[in-house]
């Protein structure tokens, strides 16, 4: 019969040796947030291929270019492009110092509050928008405006930091990838100086590796000071086509994987999936009302009609919210 | 008295300690190209505030971006462009499939070989010319004659492959800079995608930290599979004004070290000097008639004229090829 004293020796030796073995086999996995099945498989397995020095599929470290689609596919896109929330802010904060705007659409209805009929004309409408809302001012100010809203609005949903609506599993993807030497990329339609204003912080994404929209710009002396002037007009319109050709002229190589969530990324995943050698496209399936959205083929934010065909025919990876990710938003 | 062995071992011993003492020092200037003097003194003072942690001046790393002109700053721009010099090959081998330039200008003079009577309309011509050379092909052909001539294309007067003429003292600048956590970015009026054939490989500098002028480029399908053609139209114009725009929309940080050598970098000069901190602002000034080129003012390659004025103003470093450099070319 062994004594109490031993038997809690015994105990505690057991213990220590099952945390020990316990705990590198949970530190292993990468992505914990995301439930074994195809998905995070097929993730695992392409990185396996194109890292694995001497076969085949091997790339070297310089070539993994991953591009990322945002709104939608790394953070919250509904029920409106947070983008489009900064600006309507905007535009109340605005609306004392322009009267006119009071007998004006899309202006008005959005004083009033009523986005639904500011929107009324679609693209054109938001176009006006932005343009009023994101210009007349030098890209200092711009920056430390969208920086310091970004950071405390909360949205109406999940009354959180708009910054904070990102997907947890997505960061442990940007985080792995990058582990295993991958530089990764937004590529996205939202504008460029809007998403950096939080992407290195949320996402470890500095500011030269987020490619996006863009407006004209002026340079010009301020006094002695040089400055960079917002113009009220497009310049870069970065969203399908237009996501390969600046691909082209920003990063100047094929990515090997790429991530979108609805049609505005289908070109992107065809250009990276078509390149020679292993590739990764994936689509991010919104599926999930309970915990985020639930939207696909009509939803006039983040549609996705063709490219959920083209993923399917193709058996590019289409990842259920639902099903492959236990968790949604990061812990606060 | 001592043995000859003794001698021997002792002389051996004392040489053993001098290489030992030697060496590292030698290894220790990471310029050795570089005279000592003003501008290197400038260089390494400048490294070493922005480098030392919990000083005033102390950069992050990741905000330690370094922008570099291309043509004449990293390498030999005279008599001409080299892109220029591409372009009129590119000319002559289609000569043949377009029998209607013999009686076009400004095709008919290159082909003939006279570049000055073909350069008569200036920029016009030059527009052109590249127009005609550097479209109607998809981005992959054209990444591949463009590797397979600037690596074999020898100029006239130094006999070498064109990706061979570039300033050692530079390449020895760039790796200085990396190896202080710098990222290094070329910002060229040049073609982004002629510069990136060769950058990699001469500069150390990836594909997607060069940002040059760019084309017009359109996204179709040949067949199953997709390809950006070239189209025949100028889209960016990243010259004077429009490089620090670039920077803006590309990098996305401004720069705290530029380098340049004429009035094209005057702009991107004034903007990084004009940050808060230290910051470097440097031209290459090209006064070595004997190993190089001497011009300046009224060069129609490379002009160095207000810039130069500004320099001098504004205590830049203005860099003598011939006082400053010990060392133009790399060895073959």
């Amino acid at each position: 019969m062994i004594s109490r004293t031993t038997a809690r020796a015994v105990a505690a030796i057991t213990l220590a040796w099952w945390f020990a073995a316990a705990t590198p086999a949970a530190a292993q996995d990468p992505l914990p947030s995301w439930n074994d099945g195809a998905s995070k498989q097929a993730v695992v397995a392409f990185v396996g291929r194109v890292t694995k020095p001497g076969t085949p599929d091997f790339v070297p470290a310089p070539q993994r270019i991953a591009a990322f689609d945002n709104d939608g596919t790394l953070w919250v896109e509904q029920p409106l492009y947070t983008q489009f929330e900064f600006a309507i802010d905007r535009v109340k904060l605005q609306a004392a110092a322009h009267p006119e705007w009071k007998n004006t659409e899309p202006f008005a209805s959005l004083i009033e509050g009523d986005v639904g009929r500011a929107l009324a004309n679609g693209e054109e409408s938001l176009q006006q928008v932005l343009a009023a809302t994101h210009a007349g001012m030098n890209t200092d100010s711009y920056e430390r405006i969208a920086r310091e809203w970004i950071k405390t609005k909360r949205d109406a949903r999940f009354k959180r930091p708009y910054s904070t609506l990102v997907y947890q599993p997505m960061l442990e993807l940007l985080d792995y990838l990058r582990a295993n030497g991958f530089k990764t990329f937004i590529v996205s339609g939202g504008g460029v100086e809007f998403i950096r204003a939080y992407a290195e912080e949320a996402y470890g994404i500095p500011p030269e590796q987020v490619i996006g929209s863009s407006g004209r710009m002026k340079y010009q002396m301020r006094g002695d000071v040089p400055e960079l002037l917002k113009l009220p007009a497009v310049d870069v319109v970065n969203d399908r086509d237009g996501k390969v050709i600046s691909i082209q002229k920003v990063i100047g190589r094929r990515p090997i994987a790429a991530f979108g969530n609805s049609d505005g990324d289908l070109q992107m995943l065809e250009w990276t999936a078509s390149g020679k050698g292993a590739r990764l496209a994936m689509l991010v399936h919104h599926d999930d009302a309970a915990r985020e959205y639930a939207y696909d083929r009509d939803s006039k934010v983040g549609g996705l009609d063709k490219a959920l065909d083209v993923a399917v025919a193709k058996k590019w990876v289409v990842v259920s919210m639902k099903n492959d990710w236990n968790v949604i938003l990061p812990k606060q």
